[in-house]
């Protein structure tokens, strides 16, 4: 394997995990990243005083037991999410507290309650069903495929109370509309994740843990362990490909040759690339229909999170936005109190193209409203919008439009020649996830390694 | 006037129609075309012996009065497409024929034709309703945006052959699938053609009229008045913007510098050039969910139409594939005889992997099946594979995923600093046909006239 090079292009989990595996094995490996930092979707960031904040993806729960080796393989050590006390709900302009504990229930109706129930178990029936590796072969596939989720919502769902409250979960899970996607892909994506109720959760949930100093750091640390193989600032522009091997070129910079290349960008972006000869049609048409979702991640410091002492958790959800889903991101110390919250989907769109003044105060009128006026004493205010990252392009991952699963899962990871596909989309297991960027990236190594 | 510079790129009729407005209103017009042609969607073609082939767009019918002008501006003339006798309807594993006069029903059980008559007496009662320059407007547009029109149809037509019906004819109309887009997009996009009944027609239907020479003259034409402004073979690769200008880089080619740009690529290619600055997060994101439809355009050549003097059209509609619809393509000599096939949506992805043989077997097949066994005694196959066109990638145009005409349909046409944005894609009016493109180009010339 000595002889083998491989360009990996991406130094986002994904990425920087291949690089990993494919160097172990022997490989001489160069890591392309177009921004000037490594990370991709996690990202570093701090309050004024220096406590870490953490811009992009950053939570690791049960199942996801890569991220949890990985995380420990570098020394870095995981805290609880803090989750004590109750959550804040408003749906149909009434608040109720409901408790923390996974399988805790909203004050509602018991119509809702019981339409909830319902609902629920047949989602969770129906996601259980679809085969990972190959959703197109669930039960009903084709149906599910050709209908969107909203319109699953509405045939499952009897209330309108039961049926909003499916559409705030979905918004908060996909940074996406029910409206925006196939009902199969979000059957599929619960159950990559386990279960819906494992995505929403913070108790033994997607949200479970947080990594000390930031998610980043899991990027950095294999950066390091990488060195020099790493080439920040290069936006690769051309990828020519043969039966020989490939030649990366970089805007006003060097051309790559290597065996083959690994590509982890989100779909559309890899889609975007220039390729020579252009890619197949089957892979083309599969990146115009894998658009990506949109976020803006906002946090409000605090001199301490005010919130637990009233016996809050600091997590609030609610049908009325643009803040909808709120978490406590405040380090393990406890202070600085970080305030976090998710603008997202149409409601990102619409704040996205207003004054960041305009957005601080109406992120602050709903932390306002969620946990009290005390609220609006925060004295800092950090946001950032994913849709307006050139490298990215909208978070938190792609969704599958209707038709999608069905016409072209069987080619999502396919490679085509010497270029290999990898990403949290290409990942069966936790696909949109950390775990799933990593587990791809490692797959697509040994893939490359069984090519060569 | 005579100070402003505008590049265009593209060479498709839009880009074409928008040069000549320009440059009549006295701009100085350069044009960049990436394939060494011009017509984009349309194109040229020939038999053995030399008779034209359309490879591309080429129908005119009824209202599309800016194409019919502009034919006869450039002297060229139009002819009826061939629509003497009956067609040939295979549904449901039977096969029949009806009357090619526009209204013609196919023979149906009473309860089919019933079903099919409430459905698209509801479809066009709709589709009228939506405001073509804000489909966003329309009654109920939130709900039938966030459904597909597959949905649609199941809600709205009771029989399977009914459902059927409705299948084939939106597979024919969109080279999509009904799953693939919205409930909303098909009534906008029936409504800007006029009716859904017109889109399927030849008798005073968008299929009544062909071109002398082929469509592709249209654009030959303009871009021989246009002369040296057109320069084929530069391949946009970069778009650098400010409030002074524009600089478009080409591959291995120029810099070329102006005042403002038209871009009239497909929205998916559009998006895919390298922006300094990079584009507002609306805009970036509308063009991650236009994806293109997918169709083969295949030709059969013969002695002579021999269906005609079996009394038939030559056109056929049929829920089995890879060819589910026909037309008879023939010169206005009616020698040879051509027969023109497609192959859409899902089968076109599949067919598109197989061998040009196969396919050929396969379209032959097809023929026979609703022609007769003299349909195996064709002297050529020609075909065209647009998905696999490198400067188009997929026919005949985009389509709406669900959520995005409510989503982004405001941000549609909307220029970003001194970047237009044309193509038929940005049509009120006939979008997806080369009525739309050609008034897409020439409302795109009088928006930067208006602008400078």
């Amino acid at each position: 394997m000595s002889d083998l090079r491989v360009v990996v292009v991406g130094a986002g989990l994904s990425g920087l995990a291949c690089a990993r595996e494919l160097r172990r094995a022997g490989a001489e490996v160069t890591v392309l990243e177009a921004r000037t930092r490594v990370g991709g979707r996690t990202e570093g960031g701090s309050t004024a005083e220096g406590a870490p904040l953490e811009l992009g993806g950053q939570w690791l729960g049960p199942t996801q037991t890569r991220m949890y080796e990985l995380v420990a393989e570098l020394g870095l050590e995981t805290f609880p999410t803090y989750n004590i006390g109750q959550h804040v709900v408003q749906l149909g302009g009434r608040t109720s507290r409901m408790g923390s504990r996974r399988g805790a229930v909203p004050k509602l109706s018991p119509f809702v309650l019981a339409d909830l129930f319902q609902g629920l178990t047949r989602f969770t029936r129906a996601a259980r069903q679809v085969p990972l590796d190959e959703p197109w072969r669930a039960p009903g596939a084709d149906r599910l495929d050709r209908e969107t989720f909203e319109t699953w919502i509405r045939r499952n769902l009897r209330t309108e109370v039961g049926r909003t409250y499916f559409r705030v979960a979905t918004e908060a899970v996909f940074a996406a509309e029910a409206g925006d996607f196939s009902a199969l892909h979000a059957l599929f994506y619960a159950h990559s994740g386990t279960d819906f109720e494992g995505l929403i959760s913070v108790d033994r949930g997607a949200q479970q843990d947080r990594i000390v100093g930031g998610s980043v750091r899991v990027a950095e640390r294999l950066a390091e362990e990488l060195g020099d193989a790493v080439h920040l600032g290069q936006v690769v522009v051309g990828v020519e490909h043969d039966g020989h091997g490939v030649r990366l070129a970089t805007r006003g910079g060097p051309v790559h040759s290597a065996d083959r290349a690994v590509i982890t960008l989100p779909p559309v972006l890899a889609g975007r690339l220039g390729y020579t000869p252009p890619l197949p049609s089957w892979r083309d048409q599969l990146t115009q229909r894998l658009p990506a979702g949109a976020v803006i991640k906002v946090f409000a410091v605090y001199d301490e999170p005010f919130w637990r002492a009233e016996g809050l958790t600091g997590q609030a959800a609610s049908d009325e936005g643009p803040v909808k889903i709120t978490f406590d991101n405040s380090p393990p110390s406890g202070t600085p109190g970080v305030m976090l919250g998710f603008i997202e989907a149409g409601e990102a769109r619409t704040w996205a193209r207003r004054s960041p003044k305009e957005r601080e105060e109406a992120v602050i009128g709903c932390f306002a409203r969620y946990f009290g006026s005390r609220a609006r004493s925060h004295r800092e205010y950090v946001e950032r919008d994913w849709t307006a990252e050139e490298f990215t392009r909208g978070c938190y991952g792609a969704h599958f439009v209707p038709g999608t699963w069905t016409a072209f899962g069987p080619l999502l990871r396919r490679p085509v020649g010497r270029l290999h596909w990898a990403g949290t989309e290409c990942s069966a297991v936790w696909n949109g996830y950390m775990e799933g960027a990593v587990r791809s990236g490692e797959e697509a190594a040994r893939e490359v390694l069984a090519s060569s």
